[in-house]
C-alpha cells in the first residue's frame, strides 16, 4: 500500500490556537504563528504574527526561505487544536461499536468480544476492520492511539503496518491471555504467549526501528485472563526490553472478585500486576473505576496512568470512576474511548461523556430515603455542606476534559513534552476544528440545508471563545475536524 | 415566507419498516408497502409488496390511479422509522446549547437562560433562532416538538408560524412566570400572564383553527415561577379551552425545597399543579427526577405523562429519573431533549443518553464503603439478589428507548393512535434511515474519505437488523436521517 505524502516543506500555521495551559485552563493564542519544521517539529510560537512578519522576521531566525514553506492559514471561526490520545481502544472490537445489550463486562466479553476477536485471524476481514478503524479515529481527530489488537500476530502486525502507512501515532499491542478466554481464542501457554508477543515486537521494529511513530506494546488483556506464570514473564520482558504495559483493572464488581478469587496471595487488584513487575511508570492500566485508596496510591507511587473511559463505563454498568480522586492522589489520568465497551471511536464524545459521568459521581444520591430540606438536625448541615463542596468538586469542566483528552493522555503514553500541547520542541500533531456559522438570514424554510457538513455545532456569532470551544465539545463531531496532521503530515481532511 | 409544495398526490412507500410493537419489542416489517393518501394518513401497510403487486392489487382497492402516486423506494440498508416526539424543548434556549458550565438548575436560569429568553423579544433575532431551532430538530428526525416559547407573545406566535411554514407538528407555548424572573423577564400580574396566554391562543388559531399541525399549549414555566392565583387562572383556562399543559416538576433538589416553601400548604409538589387543575391526561411534565412514589401515583392516577429528559439531567447535575419505577407505577413517559439544560436537539441523542442513564440508575454504589464479596454474611446474599434484580430491570434497552422516543412520546401528547408508528389511521410521520455500508476494500489509505456524509455507523454487512438499530441508537447522527415527512408533507431531506 503506497503512503501518502510525506512531509516535504517546512510549514507555517497561522490562526488561533487553542490549547491546555494546564489541568483547568486552556491557552487562547490569537493571530498567532507556529512554524513547523520538516521533520515535523514545532520550531517556533509567534503571537501577533501574520504571514507578512512571518515571513520577514520568522524565516531568517529559522534558516527558511519563502518558497520551501508550505502555509495553512486558518478561516475566520477555525481554530487549531491538539490531536486526541486515545489512551484504550480495541481495534478489533471495532465492528462490535454500539452492540452489547444489556450486557456487563464478563458476559459481554463471551457474547460478542471473544467471537469477534477470534474471527480476525481472517487477515482479509482484519485488513477491512483495521482499515476502517484506523481511518475513523483520524478522522475525529485522533493522533496517537493506544491499541489493544487480539492473540493473533501477523493480524496484530497488520494493525501496526497500517497505522504507520496511515499515519497515525499508535502502541500496538499484542494481546496476550493463556486463560478465562473460550478454547478457541487463548494462548496455549504462557511461553507461547510471551513469544507470541516477541514476534510482533520484532514485526514492528523492522517497520519502525526507533518505534518514532508506531510502537509496541507490551498487553496482559487482564489479570484473570493471565496465569502468575504469563505475568512473570511478561514482567521480565518489560525490564529486558523497557516497553510500556496496557492492561484493565478494577473496571466491574465481578471482575474484581474473580481477580481476587484467582490472586489470593495479592494484597488487592493492582498488586498483582505490582508483583509481577507490570506496575510502572510505562504502564497505563484501563478504567480504575473502583481502586481503593490504596490501591490509588500505589498507582500513583509507581507512576502508572489510568486510561478513564466513561462511555465504556456507562454502557456496561461498570460504575462511575473518581477521577478527581485519581487525579488529587497524583495519578496520571487520559481518556479512553474502549471501543467497543465503548460505543464510539471519538474521543470528542468521550470528552463529553467524562463530564456527565462526573456529574453522576456528584449527584444527591437516594434523595427520597434522604430527609428533605428543612427536616434536618442543625449539627447535621455542617457535615452535609461538606458533602456538598467535595461533590462539587467531583465535577469536570470543559476545560478539564480536554486536558485529558491532551496533555492527560501525552502523561499517560509516557509523551508529555513531546505532544499535547503547542509548545516548541514538541511534535505538530493537531487538528484544524471549524464550527458551523449561523447566517443572517437563517428563517427559510428550504428543506434542503445548504451548510450539511458543517455538523451540529451552531455558532451564532455573539459567543466567547469559551462558550465555543463548549458547544464544540457538547455538540461537535468528525464533521467539526477538518484536517489533522500526526509528526507535520497531513493525515486526514474533510473534503 | 412561502411554503414548501404540499403533498399533491397519493404516496406508496417501499421497504424495510420498523417500530414499537410494544415497550421492549420492534416489529421489523421487510419488503412491505405503505399507501398515504393525500391527507397524509396510512390507508394501507401490505407486507411482502412490491411496486408491481401495490399497482396490481393494491391501489385498485383504495381506488387510486398510478398517475396519481409518488413512490419512494427505500435502498438496500434504509429503513423507515416513525419521527421523533421530542416531549420538551425550549426554543429560545437553542444558542446555548452546551452552555452550562458547572452550574445547576437555580443558579443556570439566571446566568445563562433569563437573558437569552429576555432577548428574544427582539423579533429578528427571534426569528434567527427559531428559524435554526426548527431546521435542526426536523433534521434530527423530529417530526413533532413541544416548545416551551417565551413570555413575548409576538415571538411566541412567530415560532408557530415558522412551525407551519416547515410543516413541523408542534404544540407552542408562551411561558408564564409572574414571580423568581428577573425584573426584565416578568409577567407583571397573573392577570396579565393569563391575558398574553389567550393572545398566543388566538393567533394559533387564527392560522390553524382545528390545531391539526400546531397547537397552543397552556405553560406554566413551573410551580416556584408561578404566583397561586397565576396557576389557579390556568386551570380556570385549561378547563374553558381543554388545551394541553406543560411544565416542569422536581427537576433539582434545591427547586423542590422552593417549591415546598412557596406552597407550603399543599402536601408535595405534584399536588401544587393538581390543586390548580393543573394535573390530568393533557398534561406533560417534565424530570420527574425525585417524585415521591404518593406524587408518582397521583401523577399516573390524573394520567398525565413525564417527558423524561437524560441529557439535561446529567449535564446539569440534577439526578437520574427512574424511569423504570415512573412506566411501572402506570405513567405514560416520552423523551425530551430539554434544550439547552438538555445540550442536544436530537432525540436520538436523548435516547442514546436514556439508555445509560438508566444504567447509572443500575449501578452499585459506594463499593468502596460496601463489604466486599466473600465477606459478606449469607443471610445478607438473598436480600442482595433481590437488589440487584430490582437493578438490573432499571436498565432501558434500545428497544424501550426507542418506544419512548416514538409511541411513548405520542402518549405523553395525546397523540397516541395518531403518531408514533406504522398503522392504518395513522399520520404518516416518518423518517428515513439510512447507515453506512462498509465496501469490501476499506484499507486504503486515501486522506480523504469519499463517504463521509455517512455519518459514523458503519454496518459491515454481518450485522442482524437488531445489531443495526442498536449501532443507529449508539453512533447515529441527523446524517443518518435522510429524509423526514410529517402528515405525508416532506419536510427534510440530506442532499
Amino acid at each position: 500500500m503506497a503512503s501518502s505524502k510525506e512531509q516535504k516543506k517546512n510549514q507555517l500555521f497561522i490562526g488561533t490556537f487553542i490549547h491546555s495551559k494546564k489541568l483547568d485552563e486552556l491557552e487562547y493564542l490569537h493571530d498567532t504563528a507556529i512554524c513547523v519544521d520538516k521533520s515535523g517539529k514545532i520550531v517556533a510560537v509567534e503571537p501577533q504574527c501574520d504571514l507578512e512578519k512571518a515571513t520577514g522576521t520568522l524565516y531568517p531566525t529559522l534558516g527558511w526561505s519563502a518558497a520551501d514553506v508550505d502555509a495553512t492559514i486558518g478561516r475566520d471561526g477555525e481554530f487549531f487544536f491538539p490531536g486526541f490520545i486515545d489512551t484504550h481502544i480495541h481495534a478489533p472490537q471495532y465492528p462490535n461499536a454500539g452492540i452489547f445489550g444489556k450486557s456487563t463486562l464478563l458476559d459481554w466479553l463471551n457474547t460478542y468480544t471473544f467471537p469477534m476477536e477470534a474471527s480476525l485471524s481472517d487477515l482479509t476481514k482484519a485488513r477491512r476492520v483495521y482499515g476502517r478503524c484506523v481511518r475513523r479515529t483520524l478522522s475525529h481527530g485522533t493522533t496517537t492511539a493506544v491499541y489493544f489488537a487480539t492473540i493473533d500476530v501477523a493480524a496484530t502486525n497488520l494493525l501496526a503496518d497500517l497505522c504507520l502507512a496511515a499515519g497515525q501515532r499508535a502502541f500496538v499491542g499484542r494481546v496476550c491471555m493463556d486463560r478465562l478466554g473460550p478454547p478457541y481464542y487463548l494462548d496455549e501457554s504462557a511461553p507461547q504467549a510471551v513469544a507470541a508477543a516477541r514476534a510482533s515486537i520484532d514485526h514492528i521494529r523492522a517497520a519502525d526501528a526507533s518505534f518514532a511513530l508506531v510502537s509496541p506494546i507490551l498487553t496482559p488483556r487482564f489479570a484473570p485472563a493471565c496465569s502468575p506464570e504469563a505475568l512473570r514473564l511478561l514482567g521480565a520482558l518489560q525490564r529486558e526490553t523497557g516497553l510500556p504495559v496496557q492492561t484493565h483493572i478494577s473496571e466491574n464488581v465481578g471482575e474484581i472478585a474473580l481477580a481476587r478469587s484467582l490472586f489470593p496471595d495479592a494484597a488487592h487488584y493492582a498488586d498483582v500486576y505490582d508483583r509481577a513487575g507490570l506496575l510502572g511508570p510505562r504502564t497505563i492500566l484501563a478504567h480504575a473505576v473502583h481502586l481503593t485508596q490504596a490501591e490509588t496510591d500505589l498507582v500513583a507511587a509507581r507512576g502508572a496512568g489510568v486510561a478513564h473511559c466513561p462511555c465504556s463505563n456507562s454502557a456496561l454498568t461498570s460504575g462511575e470512576a473518581p477521577v478527581r480522586r485519581l487525579l488529587d492522589s497524583g495519578v496520571h489520568v487520559g481518556l479512553g474511548t474502549d471501543v467497543s465497551g465503548g460505543y464510539s471511536a471519538s474521543v470528542l464524545e468521550a470528552a463529553r461523556l467524562a463530564t456527565l459521568v462526573s456529574n453522576h459521581v456528584a449527584m444527591p444520591r437516594n434523595l427520597q430515603q434522604e430527609k428533605r430540606d428543612g427536616e434536618r438536625e442543625e449539627e447535621d448541615k455542617e457535615k452535609e455542606q461538606e458533602r456538598e463542596m467535595e461533590m462539587e468538586r467531583a465535577k469536570l469542566s470543559v476545560e478539564e476534559v480536554l486536558y485529558l483528552a491532551t496533555r492527560g493522555g501525552a502523561e499517560v503514553v509516557g509523551l508529555a513534552g513531546k505532544i499535547g500541547a503547542f509548545q516548541v520542541g514538541m511534535d505538530w500533531d493537531a487538528q484544524l476544528v471549524g464550527l458551523g456559522m449561523v447566517g443572517e438570514h437563517e428563517e427559510n424554510d428550504s428543506i434542503e440545508s445548504a451548510e450539511e457538513d458543517r455538523g451540529n455545532v451552531d455558532i451564532f456569532g455573539w459567543e466567547t471563545w469559551e462558550e465555543r470551544i463548549a458547544k464544540w465539545v457538547y455538540n461537535g463531531d468528525d464533521r467539526n475536524t477538518r484536517k489533522v496532521w500526526v509528526k507535520g503530515r497531513l493525515v486526514h481532511q474533510r473534503k
